[in-house]
């Protein structure tokens, strides 16, 4: 049973777990860069403390969430250590998993880690855009630290199922391969897209719906981003070259007026998509 | 005023024109490569009649329409030729508008022609996709004959405002420059994507929200988009060319790990995506 939390980050992501927690009766603790997110968030009745993240005294939570990005949360691992002694599960929410599960298999709380990546949000952040339901009927993967003990993963299993995620264990090398393709590759082919686009002097306004979605991701936080693409950059990489080659494949074909191979690309695609429309 | 319009193509954009025309009392011929498409929108109460399109019988019509892909309505604009004295439009729907417009030029029907290509629609098609209120409010360019004479711009404008659409006259060489941007390219990107994804094992189950409005149009027609991108091949080369560049340099900062980089062209893209979000 999960009775308490010290959430690190109210963002998004953090600030709807805050409120889906707090509302099923968890005592919540917070810490924000922003103070002003923390108070907000106290007086929407969310949060009743603040963490005390600089002295030493031991964190009072069953778990401790770090929502903050990739990298931010790497750092905060380690400041943790030595205090977590009644703490039974540590885990963050980002969207690399073999990093931090690396960081904390070589720190005292290798057996209280189990790194989490819900597969919930949008392009927007903040405190103002949380909200209750995030993450109803979204995917969790989690990647236990390989030390990690059951109790653990238990607990982060609880964690995800109280706010009506489905968690999924997977290695995190797995993870971070998989979502290269699944999250960063769509991320990044939007972004190239808006950075055309711009260059061209084409306002997103001029765009008809479909090129609107291509490039709904273009508003997604550049911090979050450049952290996630560095921390996983040999995956990526390889993904950005796959798309690259691909884009010249439908660049030689238009350019030799090739129609049958435009055709057959297509139903290619066309395929795919009608897998899952 | 419009009284009657034969529409060849009952597909998702002319099936949907023929409708809305319709429903606005306007009696309605139609013609399809599919005799089923016609007969269902006769039992619809839609169409009245076929077109005969293998006789040499004058069409009895104030307007033409010829709602089918780019290169077979340029053979289409041929056969009409000497049978369309009493008709005051002839008008297309086609994404580009270059060739259409030139076709017309060197033809008996110069004066009547007007191109059309309004932005609306999706990635499905035919007779079962269409709708009324499809055009309700979509912009609609028109590029027309240089030899065209003024009422047969004015029909035009009547005709899709009739349907609720707005129209705006742009030359043919910078509508087709403009669409291979706003249109052409996202179309390609979103397959560069989908084919790179199946490649890699990916379905699109996999994939997140956000991965998931990237990949949507990578469910539109192979044989709609293969002619328009070979009939739009140096604007369309040239987009996809510069979102080659600009897919590149998000590579090489992701290889080099240089997150300022990484963040710059993410803010950068996040400016172009808050004019219009």
């Amino acid at each position: 049973m999960i009775e308490s939390a010290a959430i690190i980050g109210l963002g998004l992501i953090g600030g709807s777990l805050a409120r889906d927690l707090a509302a099923r009766g968890v005592r919540v603790a917070a810490l924000d860069r922003n103070v002003r997110n923390v108070q907000m968030a106290r007086l929407d009745g969310v949060v009743q403390n603040f963490v005390d993240w600089d002295d030493n005294t031991p964190i009072q939570a069953d778990v401790v969430i770090l929502a903050v990005p990739v990298l931010a949360a790497r750092k905060l691992l380690r400041d943790v250590t030595g205090r977590t002694h009644r703490v039974r599960l540590i885990t963050d929410v980002g969207s690399t998993k073999r990093s931090i599960v690396r960081a904390a298999e070589g720190l005292e709380i290798a057996t209280q880690f189990v790194g989490s990546h819900p597969l919930a949000g949008d392009h927007r952040s903040g405190w103002e855009a949380s909200r209750t339901g995030l993450f109803q009927g979204a995917r969790v993967y989690l990647s236990p630290s390989r030390f990690a003990d059951a109790d653990a993963l238990e607990l982060a299993r609880e964690l995800w199922t109280m706010v009506g995620a489905v968690p999924e264990v997977m290695d995190a090398a797995e993870h971070d391969r998989r979502l290269a393709w699944t999250s960063h590759l769509p991320q990044a082919a939007s972004i190239a897209l808006a950075r055309a686009l711009a260059e061209a002097g084409i306002a997103r306004f001029d765009l008809g719906p479909g090129g609107r979605d291509v490039t709904r991701l273009a508003g997604s936080s550049p911090e979050m981003w450049a952290d996630i693409l560095a921390d996983n950059a040999d995956e990526v990489s390889a993904a950005l070259a796959s798309m690259g080659t691909h884009l010249s494949a439908i660049r030689d074909a238009v350019a030799g007026g090739d129609r049958d191979r435009l055709r057959e690309l297509w139903a290619a695609a066309n395929q795919w998509h009608q897998e899952s429309p």
